[in-house]
């Protein structure tokens, strides 16, 4: 492919790289690139977010390139203390370890693990060898003011909030990975631009070539606002159920959906523009969740999630709806998994119940003359957290039996048969009284 | 000897002890304490600044105590930024080392050598062996506030003056050396005060009674101003030849004479003040100049710098002169060192020429009809650097020949006999023309 080929394609959806002149030359090198990506061990449940970085080191890889995904098992146990507000307690080696591997095995989704396009290294393998003498080589190429300029340590120092010295530490051992891998590429969320700087620095001070910095925009959450995170609870993970994956996509706020279209899918501005155009707002939406619930059905996902995959389940770009029949069996596989969490939805959409909820069952020694209270029945079926909860979500008309909407937070409940409970839209639990010979 | 009465010979002329308590209950232990000094390899020229701290440490020795002689030969390649406006170029093993060797030389002067008193150790020994994780670890007990509260570091960070992280790294080096050590006290300037708490805080750290800080003001120089030091050539050396030391020392600033008493002597206070009250300035002066001079031309200064040691040259402390020979030859002898030495500063004070002048023979190819330009002359003789320098000493009145001030700075010398130059009001050399055989 031509240099200025793959420089559009590895460019699209990135916030900044530095520098494209740099990255132009090397692609036209014609050698086999190695790109690095830095994880950190801390938070093994991947999402879309981290699938946004992971979908542009594919890309990479289907270009012939050699991705590096470093688990920072050693610098885990400082703790990034990027965007954070308070140092991070340090982990052990082991600690990371354990966390390292479950994000390998989560990644497979996305990156091909083939060894000429891939290779895990870990950074205890330098790092761990590492004596102060050379530690203190590398922490005389950096001064404290520069350190202070990151934004995240600027405030922290301002506002008296403690900032450990090993944190300081931290940007260089990065760095230094870098060098050990001799990076042609680092990856990284736009939070991560300083510390992917230290390491074209640290390089030019080894006799390197500095990497090229490619850094990808942080994907905002299901709230629309904060970037997306587990703990936040605003995610979408890779390995999601499709149902759930298909109901949450349906969820993403109209303001960011271009965005997502952007950042995880290939479709281009134009196509997505005329989705929006042609499907309004749901209808763009449902490509949307088709299209990645689909391809995170598969084991590995596809190359490219454009207009080809999307239409070899069996849709049109252009159809709101389905027209054909897919041509092959796996693929038709993926189109009924799609069309079954879609079904789902829509049958939920429209006050219906589906068919997969789960039943609890409720001991007969709970039931006062085959009565119970409503609180403690929403608790006891796992759909709120305590009784308080449920108190309040009866407030704000958000319980349901049988599809009435629960008004009284004192009713007594008669469990003479199985029930439909619902918390909000669409969480259901059939609960029914267990039969006195399994009690 | 009782805690009390050894914490009173210790407390004598530091500046501060962290924590008083803390050293008297050491004493009280009845264990031999181990006492840390440890030692920056960048300038090995030791002079009295030096000895205010390595004559405590005698003290110690002479209590039962170990001394440990720590020298930074690791550190040193990072440089002590202490009191430094900027960074320091890092210097390599081999560098720290030889200059260690030097220091360790001239320490014999002061410090007993016996191994039951005395340890020397040089901290590339742990620090050489150290992981980056251990660095971490220890990097994690300190912060970035905390750094920069020290006040040199904070001058330079507000001053915009960069400070490499890797200076950061020197305080908690040089704590960890007390860890290596199992330091029970560790002496230094006031200068080392914030190194040294580091140190506690280290030790407690890692699980051990936290160090003693016994920290000795520094000691002015002969300008009377600035903290004496080689750079400055304000400084008094301790290996000075004794006609230099005894002349060094009759010119120590009136306002600061009773801290050279109080940091380099064991007279007291009120010794040192019934002295000035009987001797003048000028006696109290002799009385400094004597009792130094004699005690640094020994191979190892006495014990104590006391009345009792004064007294066996075989002077009186309460009278100017001398009335009585000491009682044995090696006492005689230092006597005999002394008096040579003061009869030379007399002889020259008084205006006379002292014998044991150097001579300088002159090249009768300099000469032009037997003559020679002034400026010329002082410079061959090696009494000023340039003749610039001479003419600018001329203008001032600083240079004579044969005791008469030269105030033409065009004058031409007749040099058909030995003549005696003077520089000063000391420094003189004898120059005469080289016969023509040796020519």
């Amino acid at each position: 492919m031509e240099p200025d080929a793959a420089l559009k394609i590895i460019a699209r959806g990135t916030e900044e790289i530095i520098t494209e002149q740099d990255l132009k030359q090397k692609l036209a090198s014609g050698r086999q690139l190695r790109i690095k990506l830095g994880v950190d061990p801390t938070r093994p449940d991947l999402h879309l977010g981290h699938a946004v970085v992971l979908r542009k080191m594919r890309q990479f890889q289907e270009l012939g390139h050699k991705v590096i995904l470093l688990i920072g098992d050693f610098t885990g146990m400082i703790g990034d203390p990027s965007g954070r507000s308070k140092t991070r307690p340090p982990l052990t080696l082991e600690q990371t370890r354990e966390n390292a591997q479950s994000y390998v095995e989560q990644a497979r989704k996305i990156l091909l693990q083939d060894e000429d396009v891939f290779e895990l290294r870990y950074n205890s393998e330098w790092l761990g060898k590492l004596t102060f003498e050379e530690v203190i080589r590398i922490s005389a190429q950096m001064t404290v003011a520069q350190m202070l300029e990151r934004e995240d340590f600027k405030k922290r120092y301002t506002e008296g909030v403690p900032i450990g010295i090993h944190e300081f530490l931290y940007p260089l051992a990065q760095g230094y990975d870098s060098v050990a891998l001799e990076a042609d590429v680092e990856m990284g969320g736009t939070d991560q631009k300083f510390n992917l700087l230290v390491g074209r620095d640290l390089q030019k001070f080894y006799g390197q070539e500095p990497q090229v910095l490619v850094l990808m925009p942080l994907l905002v959450g299901l709230d629309g606002v904060e970037k997306m995170s587990k703990s936040l609870d605003n995610y979408v993970g890779v390995s999601e159920e499709p149902a759930v994956m298909f109901k949450k996509l349906m969820r993403v706020p109209d303001a960011v959906l271009e965005n997502y279209f952007r950042l995880l899918t290939d479709l281009s501005d134009e196509e997505v523009a005329a989705l929006v155009e042609k499907g309004g707002m749901v209808g763009a939406h449902r490509v949307l969740a088709r299209l990645l619930t689909a391809a995170y059905a598969r084991e590995v996902i596809p190359a490219w999630l454009d207009r080809a995959f999307y239409e070899s389940l069996g849709y049109r770009l252009e159809e709101a709806g389905r027209d054909r029949e897919p041509q092959n069996p796996e693929d038709a596989e993926l189109a009924r998994i799609v069309a079954q969490a879609e079904a789902r939805y829509d049958e939920v959409a429209k006050g219906g119940v589906p068919e997969d909820i789960p039943t609890v069952e409720i001991d007969p020694a709970e039931l006062k003359e085959s009565k119970i209270w409503v609180a403690r029945l929403f608790s006891l079926a796992g759909l709120t957290k305590s009784n308080g909860e449920a108190r309040r979500l009866i407030q704000n008309r958000g319980l349901r039996i049988d599809g009435q909407v629960v008004s009284d937070p004192n009713l007594e409940v008669t469990l003479d048969k199985p029930l439909i409970l619902k918390r909000g839209k669409d969480k259901f639990v059939r609960v029914a009284l267990a039969s006195e010979d399994n009690s």
